[in-house]
C-alpha cells in the first residue's frame, strides 16, 4: 500500500474496518482530529480520505456529528456457494428466451428490475446534448470520412490517456470505436474463433454473451464462478487441459450477474494461465468505472504481455446510453477488429463519437461517476435490506462492490420464472436465472437491478417479489 | 404512362428524345410556347416538366434563350458487354486486397476516385447539426432505452411514409434501424444463411458483399450482369437449377460498380423467379435516391408478396455520410434480423437517427436530393468527356443514369492494378476492377469515383490516369 496517497490509504484502512464489521452500521467513525493525532495527517487529508468513501457510498457526514457507516454494507447474508456447472461444451439456444422475457421491459410503465441499464435520470443527457452540438456545429466536412472504421482520433487519444493514468499502456492500433461494447465483443470474439469452437464462459454469465456464442455458431463451457471474487481458476485449468478451448470471454471487474470481482493478483494470474495455453481472452470491463471500492481495480489487460487480452468496455452503462459507444483493445488481434468492424458496421456514427469526446475534453466524466457510483451504491443499500424485510427465510443475495445488480438466490423451494412471470403479470419485469446459462441451470435465481430510484413503486415491488417467492414456494411444496 | 401526371409525361418524352438522339449535345430543345401549343398544355406544365429534367442534370436553362440538352449525356462510348463468369461457388478471401488497398484513400491530400463515397461538401452537414441539437435537447431520458433494438419511432415511421408515397408498403416490423446498410446487408445476409451455404451476387459485384459473405464463412457464385440492366436472369435461372443457392445479393437499381438499372418489368421478374424457388433476395438499395431518370424506379421489394426480399438502404450516400444510419425492411425475416440486431450490436446511436429524423420532418429532404442529383449528374457528363479526351482509344465507360460511379474498361492489353499502382504513387486513388469479384477478375477494369468537384487536381488526374492507362498498355505489349 506503500505508493497510495495519504488519504488512500486512510480510507482503505477505514474502509477495511467496515468490511471487516469493526465498524458496525450505524457507528460512528473516528473523529478528524483523532485520526490527524493517531497518523500524524493534516485535517484536509483525513477529510480527503472521508469524502472518498462518501463518494462510494460507505460512509455518510452528518451535520455537526460526523462520520457514520452507511447501513446498506452490514446486510450480512451469507454468500451463496458457486455453482458447479456441467463439464461438456453445449450449443447455445438462449436467443428465443431473451428476446420474449426482456421485450417487455420496454414499457415506461413497468418496474424496470429486469432491466439491463441503470435509470436514465442519472445520466447527464443535457451535458451531452451540448457537447454534441457544439462538436458538430465545429466539424470539418471531410474529416467525417476520415474518421472511418477506427473511430474519432480525439475520442482515441483520450481513452488511451484515460487508461495510461490507470497504469495500462494501450498501442496505437488501440482502441478501435464501436457500436457499444456489445459489437466490440462480438468483433473480438468473431476474430478468434471459427464456426464450432468452444468458448468457455463464467457460470453464471451474462446472457449476452450466450446469444454471440450462438449467433456465431460456438458452443459454450461454463467455468465454476465465485460470487465474490470470480472464476475458479483451478476450475478453469482443468477445462483448458480437458478441452480444446478457443476462447475465454469473462468479466472480471463486477461480473453480470454475479457482481464478482476478481482481485489484481487473480487477474494477473489468469492472464498467466491462459497465456500458457496461448487462448484469448475476451475481457468485457463495462462496469469498472462503477466499481466502489478503495482501489480502483486494474482490468486483466493490465497484466497481458502477449497480446492475448481482447479488452472491451463503452459509456452506456456509465454515461451515455443509447450513444452506442464503445471500443476493443484488442492486442495482437487488433488489425483483425479492425477489418471485421470494416466489414461488418464500417465505422461508428460521428455524431455520438464527437458528443463524448467533447464530454470528456471538458472534464466532466470524474465529476458524473462520483455521483453516479453515490447514488447506486445508496440504492444498492436500501434494496438489500428492502429484500431482508421482504424475501423469504433462506433468501441470500449478493453484495457486490458497485454496479447497479443483485443477484438473489431463492430458497430451493422456489420457482423463479414462476416469480419471473406473476410479478411481470402485475407490472414488475426481473430477469430470471435460466436466462444466464445455455442450459438453463438457475432456476431458483433472479437478477435484480437496483439502479432505479427507490420511489413507493419500487419498494413495494420489492415487497410484491418477496410475497411471490413464497407462494411459488407454497406452490411448489404442494405439489 | 397515362398515369403520370402532364409535366412528367412530357418530361419522359423529351428525356427519351435526349436519349435516342433525336435531340443532340447543345441542342436548343422547344419552346415553351412551342410545347404548350402541340400539347394543348399550360405554360406551367411546360416549366415544371423543364425543371424536372433541370434537376436531374439533363438539360441547362440559359437566361433568354431558353433551354438546351447538357453536353454529358452524349459520349457515345459503346457499352461494354456483360462478363461470364465462372460457374462455380468461391469461398471469398477478398478482405486483405481491400483492406490494404482501401486504407490509404483516407488521405485528405489524395485525389479521392478511389473513394466510397460522393465529396463530404455536397451534404448539409450544419443543417444535420443544428437538427441534432435540437432533437438532442428536447428528448426524453426514458425514451432512450425505449428506442432500443429496432429503432426511433418517428424516424421509422416516416420511412414508413417514404415507401408508401414511391408505392411501397411496409408492414410495421418495418423498417429495423441499423448501423447503415452495411450492417442491415450483414444482418440480413446472416439471417437467411449458415456458414458454407452458397449465395449469389453479381458480376462485378461490390466488394464489401463479398467481404459479408468471407466473414459469414460463405461462397460467392457470381451471375453475369450487364452494365445496362443489371443481372441476366436466364443465368440466374440456370444457377438456381444447378445450385443449391441460399440467397441473393443483388443491387437492382444503380449496381455499384456497374450503374446498371434494372427496369421495373424485370425486377418483378426477378421477384418471381427467386420466388419459384423460395430463394431470399437481399436487396441492397443505397444508390435509389441519386437516380436521375424519369421516373423513379422501384425497389424490387416493391413486388415482393412472399416476405422473401429483404430490402436494405442507408442515409449514408445521400445525407449523411458518418451517422451510420441505415435500415432493414426484412419480410418474413424481420423478427430474426430484429434479435440478430439485438445480439449483435444492440441498437443504433440515438443522436444519429434523431438528427435525421429531426430534417426529414422539416421537409428539407427532397430538396437537398434534387441538388445532390444535379451536381453529381453534371459531374458524370464532365467526367465521361474527360475520359474521352484522355484514355487510350478502346477504353469504354458506362453513363448510368444516376450516382457517382463510373466503370472504366480499359483495353486488353491495359493493367489495371498497375495503374492503381502508380496513381497512388501520385497521390490518385482508384478501385482497381479485381476488387470486384471473389476471383480478382475485371483486371482492366478501374471504378472511379466522380462525385468529387472536379477542380484543377481532379481534372488533371484524369489526364495522368488516361496517360497511365496508356503506358500500362506499352509496358505489357513489350513483355
Amino acid at each position: 500500500m506503500s505508493r497510495l496517497p495519504l488519504y488512500q490509504q486512510l480510507a482503505a484502512d477505514l474502509a477495511q474496518g467496515i468490511r471487516s464489521g469493526a465498524f458496525q452500521v450505524g457507528n460512528r467513525l473516528p473523529s478528524v482530529r483523532a485520526l490527524c493525532m493517531q497518523r500524524g495527517i493534516s485535517p484536509a487529508t483525513v477529510f480527503q480520505a472521508y469524502a472518498w468513501l462518501e463518494d462510494r457510498g460507505l460512509v455518510e457526514r452528518r451535520a455537526r456529528s460526523g462520520f457514520f457507516v452507511c447501513p446498506h454494507l452490514t446486510l450480512g447474508t451469507p454468500v451463496m456457494m458457486a455453482a458447479t456447472p456441467t463439464r461438456r461444451a453445449t450449443p447455445v439456444a438462449i436467443s428465443e428466451l431473451v428476446f420474449n422475457l426482456l421485450g417487455s421491459t420496454r414499457d415506461v410503465d413497468v418496474v424496470p428490475m429486469g432491466s439491463a441499464f441503470p435509470a436514465p435520470q442519472w445520466f447527464p443527457f443535457e451535458d451531452l446534448a451540448r457537447c454534441g452540438a457544439r462538436a458538430m456545429r465545429r466539424l470539418k466536412p471531410f474529416k467525417i470520412t476520415g474518421a472511418l472504421t477506427a473511430g474519432d482520433l480525439h475520442l482515441r487519444e483520450q481513452l488511451r490517456r484515460r487508461y495510461a493514468l490507470h497504469g495500462v499502456q494501450l498501442s496505437g492500433d488501440e482502441p478501435i470505436i464501436t457500436n457499444g461494447a456489445l459489437e466490440a465483443l462480438n468483433l473480438c470474439l468473431q476474430a478468434v474463433t471459427r464456426p464450432g469452437d468452444v468458448v468457455v464462459v463464467e457460470s453464471p454469465t451474462f446472457y449476452a454473451a450466450l446469444q454471440t456464442l450462438e449467433r456465431l455458431h460456438l458452443k459454450a463451457l461454463e467455468v465454476k464462478t465465485d460470487p465474490v471474487d470470480g472464476v475458479d481458476l483451478d476450475a478453469l485449468a482443468g477445462l483448458l487441459k480437458r478441452h480444446k478451448v478457443a476462447a475465454c470471454w469473462f468479466m472480471p471487474t463486477l461480473q453480470n450477474p454475479l457482481g464478482a470481482l476478481m482481485s489484481d493478483d487473480k487477474k494477473r494470474a489468469l492472464v498467466r494461465l491462459l497465456a500458457q495455453h496461448e487462448v484469448p481472452l475476451i475481457e468485457d470491463d463495462v462496469y469498472a468505472e462503477l466499481h466502489v471500492g478503495v482501489r480502483r481495480p486494474l482490468p486483466a489487460k493490465a497484466f497481458d504481455k502477449k497480446g492475448l487480452v481482447l479488452h472491451c468496455a463503452s459509456f452506456s452503462k456509465c454515461l451515455a446510453p443509447g450513444y452506442r459507444v464503445g471500443w476493443a483493445a484488442a492486442g495482437r488481434f487488433s488489425k483483425d477488429v479492425a477489418r471485421l468492424k470494416m466489414m461488418s458496421s464500417l465505422s461508428t456514427s460521428i455524431p455520438s463519437q464527437l458528443a463524448i469526446s467533447e464530454y470528456l475534453s471538458e472534464g466532466m466524466y470524474d465529476r458524473h461517476l462520483r455521483q453516479l457510483r453515490r447514488v447506486l451504491a445508496a440504492q444498492q443499500g436500501e434494496a438489500l435490506a428492502l429484500i431482508r424485510q421482504h424475501f423469504p427465510a433462506g433468501t441470500r443475495v449478493t453484495q457486490p462492490d458497485g454496479g447497479y445488480f443483485l443477484w438473489v438466490e431463492l430458497p430451493k423451494s422456489c420457482d423463479a420464472l414462476t416469480v419471473y412471470t406473476q410479478a411481470m403479470a402485475q407490472g414488475i419485469s426481473t430477469a430470471p436465472g435460466v436466462l444466464f446459462s445455455a442450459d438453463h441451470r438457475f432456476v431458483h435465481h433472479l437478477r435484480l437491478n437496483v439502479g432505479h430510484a427507490l420511489d413507493e413503486k419500487l419498494r413495494s415491488a420489492f415487497a410484491t417479489l418477496g410475497r411471490l417467492a413464497a407462494m411459488s414456494s407454497s406452490i411448489n411444496c404442494s405439489k
